[in-house]
């Protein structure tokens, strides 16, 4: 029944370049591939997205970006994820439910309790086959952002340092679905160790 | 410390025109007074609201929806309601959590205990010092609809007739709180019994 991939990271990681790769060599072998995100991956989550990035000129509380994360994956999973998963898809996904928990508990400090059973409602039990940890210290991943910031890029560097342990924390208690990778090598040579990883599980 | 009134009932039934008067009036009786509405009571909730009443080509999962709303309601109560309480106003809102409960649980069959959680959660215990229910029938009120339907109001009769009778149900449950007026009356002999409602209770 299909198999789920996603990336996950800080900012400036890496991660969207390793899924497109991922998606276009899958496609070149025949796979049938879908190449998605989060947020935004569908129609109504592209409008939670933009909420969700652009700057305000009000306060943004905490819980209400969880929700809208939450919501934003709720549509994702039930309209796209799950039916291609349904039809044997491989489907890759930029960011899953590992960056909430990264980003709304170990990061914006909300209760861990309330965001896992978010993640758990929303997907309805839905794990990602793989997941693949870029990790990188947040000053090298920061150099790399060379356009202007949106609203989640512009937290200080401390609660993007928060998140980058949180996911390490969350890759740590699942450590036979995560593959932890060194960001700062090529993007070339991470490739190698993402095809290895799915060789080694015989996906390709 | 303020006192915070929610005008609730079907789409159509009228509360809109009773809480633009009683907002009218208050501010004639020179009263601190700030007329609001959900979804919708701030900028970023007015994005929020434009989602939800959209038409969409992609299936609107139930729970997206309520996710929606509640993100809505926490940045409503967080900005606008709880500082304006805090500042000794009167708040009038044209629908608050009550309709949450009444739509995403009676009308969509969500679990009550996950509505009602996130209800509690998202206002941090904040509730309504009254609440003016317009209860009117839906063959009634949908004949007073003459613009184009919005998503919620273009559901099936059975699906509004299931919010009126959770209305009532909610109504019932919270009688202190609640004063149900019969929506089929003129605006005037609506308004006069709101404001003695109000006079009842010395808030005017």
């Amino acid at each position: 029944m299909g198999f789920f991939i996603t990336f996950e990271g800080i900012e400036g990681c890496g991660k969207t370049t390793q899924a497109k790769k991922l998606y276009e060599y899958l496609n070149m072998l025949g796979f049938k591939t879908h190449l998605t995100k989060e947020p935004g991956g569908t129609l109504i989550g592209s409008e939670i997205r933009r909420i969700l990035l652009s700057q305000w000129e009000e306060k943004f509380p905490p819980i209400a970006e969880l929700l809208l994360y939450e919501a934003d994956r709720s549509i994702h999973t039930n309209n796209v994820i799950k039916p291609l998963l349904q039809q044997d898809y491989i489907v890759v996904s930029d960011r899953f439910y590992d960056s909430t928990t990264a980003y709304q508990h170990y990061g914006r400090g909300i209760d861990y309790n309330f965001v896992d059973f978010l993640n758990k409602t929303v997907t309805e039990g839905l794990k990602p086959d793989i997941t693949f940890l870029l990790d990188i210290s947040v000053e090298e991943a920061f150099k790399r952002l060379d356009r202007k910031k949106d609203r989640i890029e512009n937290e200080s560097l401390d609660f993007h340092r928060k998140v980058r342990e949180g996911f390490l924390i969350i890759a740590e208690k699942e450590k036979d679905r995560f593959i932890i990778l060194d960001a700062t090598k090529s993007p070339d040579d991470i490739f190698q160790e993402v095809l290895k990883a799915l060789k080694e599980r015989k996906v390709i």
